[in-house]
């Protein structure tokens, strides 16, 4: 395969004795059994998560890896998407985790999205309070977002990702060649996220992914792998700094405080994460610029690239009353006011505790 | 109140950025609102979980408590018992804190005994991926035991505990005077914990307990304080050793792996969690005498401190394949071996990897 070793990479993410390995490598899916078996030596027994769009397309590969390796393999195939990241979901998990009598040394693998991560993780954070697990993200999005950091969590019927529990995989693998079944507009709702870095921390970056669009979208692997790569590198470090979201780690939330409310407020059916997060992040930028805090011309900015990736950019129709109830339930609040991540620059990003609710009212208003 | 000074103490568990302070004084339930104004000076929410029987004993006193030192105060209050220990449960404190949008950094009240002691730590554990929780135990086995330690859980249908968080208190608040209240029942399964502590590493303390029990069982102010600050502290420094149970925090299950399998096979209805405990560890006392590990009569000085107490002594009537298999499930095995704590002497508890099933079978015969 052409051009692979320049789009292998290794990644560590220091936290001490939670320290963890991100491996990015095209077709490296087919060698999860050796790296299971490199990082749990005396351990023969795993189990694998999945959901029934993933599990039908590689968990056929990654079980045969892992058994090559002489692994047992147990699984638990959980139906797709947003709506099922429920406790629900949480509980088949560990009743599989039960009924398969994993003990307390033997690992779990979250095969897919940010959804199977996320509940995986928990999962193995609570099931005898804590086991083993292993980030195999299959999305983009969960490639340079989710599965990085140790977030893990179930969504409750009234807010978004609020029952979890900062929680390190052993381990992510990436393998940037499972984008290519990736339906196209999953793929543009992880590119935001990785818009979202440039945004945050890195205008080079913001810039690179501006020129290298088109490769990135018909997936040149040194391209992917390098967005990967860099996109990780800016996760951890914000995640190193700040783990447990004490202060830092919030700047990761751009976006998400208005992209939150349109996901609550349009059901979880109408956009991915990555879209709602990307709309969140254009009245971010609205909202800086109104503000004196960003330059006239970051929202046209940013608006622009999004549109180059073929993200929606047109803010749904809520009332300021809707907006303000749905963000009041989200779980960034510190005491009774909203934090909003806003710019100074892109590249910028910082932490806003003193955003009125007439500041959003007037903002609100500005797309009537 | 006579003899108040003598019976107050206060022991700090060191924990680095997680240490917390056990404060016990009879009759202190009453300043639990100052004490929780000195934790948290700039905070005026919190939410108290407690349970049906608790409730209507002690909740409007410390209510009253905390909203005299300017707390305002939500409260979830839950039916009374260890089969309520479940993932339903747990959703109904998620519920509450979910509706009275607790924020990340408003705290939480445990007051009851172990299950809602367990139960809400561990809400508090994932609520917004973990928010401060409070203990106030109200059984004397949640003052000496389940209380300190950061152990929390709830039971699935299939094993006790197995899904949970470590996930340390900010403050453990206990008042003696509460156990006034407690069945005489519920006093002796706490006596038996205490019991525990002399057994797994104090002959002293074993010693003082066999000298003391009237005065225990009648609540002397002064013994109560003392044998609870003795088994704490005894809890701290094996916590404070080992806080995820690595090793020597495996000795506190003395009885444990026998105790949980006897609470399984008789669905949690015939025995408290302390009596089935006492049991088990009559059971592993007599194991260790059989295998050679302690002298003769070990099994029997215990039996009779049990009987001083009011505990249950006989074994309950099970096939050793019953036994067996409720052992199967303990979360405390490691890989197929199941670890038992086993005796040397009165004052010396060891963890034994080496417990075949063959030993276990003539065991179980013994009481046949």
């Amino acid at each position: 395969m052409p051009n692979t070793e320049a789009a292998m990479h290794d990644y560590r993410v220091e936290l001490g004795d939670r320290s963890y390995n991100i491996h990015i490598e095209p077709g490296c899916l087919e060698n999860i059994g050796t790296a299971m078996r490199a990082l749990f030596p005396d351990i023969h027994r795993c189990f694998i998560v999945s959901n029934d769009v993933v599990a039908p397309l590689y968990l056929k590969q990654v079980t045969g890896s892992l058994e090559d390796s002489g692994w047992q393999v147990e699984t638990c195939v959980l139906p797709d998407g947003e709506q099922n990241k429920t406790i629900q979901s949480l509980s088949t998990i560990l009743d599989g985790l039960m009924a398969s009598r994993l003990s307390r040394n033997e690992p779990v693998i979250a095969l897919g999205g940010g959804v199977v991560g996320d509940m995986t993780g928990f999962a193995a954070s609570c099931y005898r309070r804590g086991i083993p697990y292993v980030q195999v993200p299959t999305t983009l999005l969960a490639q340079v977002d989710s599965s990085v950091g140790g977030k893990t969590a179930i969504n409750h019927p009234h807010g978004k990702n609020m029952i979890g529990a900062f929680y390190q995989p052993k381990l992510v693998w990436i393998d940037p060649e499972v984008l290519a079944t990736l339906p196209s507009r999953e793929l543009n709702a992880g590119i935001a996220e990785l818009i979202k870095y440039g945004l945050i921390r890195d205008a080079d970056f913001f810039a690179y992914l501006e020129s290298n669009m088109d490769a990135l979208q018909t997936l040149s692997p040194e391209v992917v792998s390098h967005v990967i790569l860099t996109s990780c590198r800016h996760k951890a470090e914000v995640v190193t700094a700040d783990e447990t979201e004490q202060g830092m780690r919030a700047l990761l939330n751009l976006g998400h405080t208005f992209g939150h409310a349109i996901e609550s407020m349009t059901a979880y059916t109408e956009f991915l994460h990555g879209e709602a997060v990307a709309l969140g992040t254009l009245m971010a930028a609205r909202l800086s610029e109104r503000l004196g805090c960003a330059s006239a011309g970051t929202e046209e900015k940013v608006c622009a690239l999004y549109k180059a990736v073929g993200l929606p950019v047109k803010i749904p129709d809520f009332t300021a009353d809707d907006w303000l109830d749905a963000m009041g339930h989200d779980k960034k609040n510190v005491g009774s006011r909203i934090r909003y991540i806003l710019l100074r620059a892109i590249g910028d990003a910082f932490i806003a505790e003193d955003v009125t609710d007439e500041d959003i009212r007037g903002l609100i208003s500005s797309y009537q």
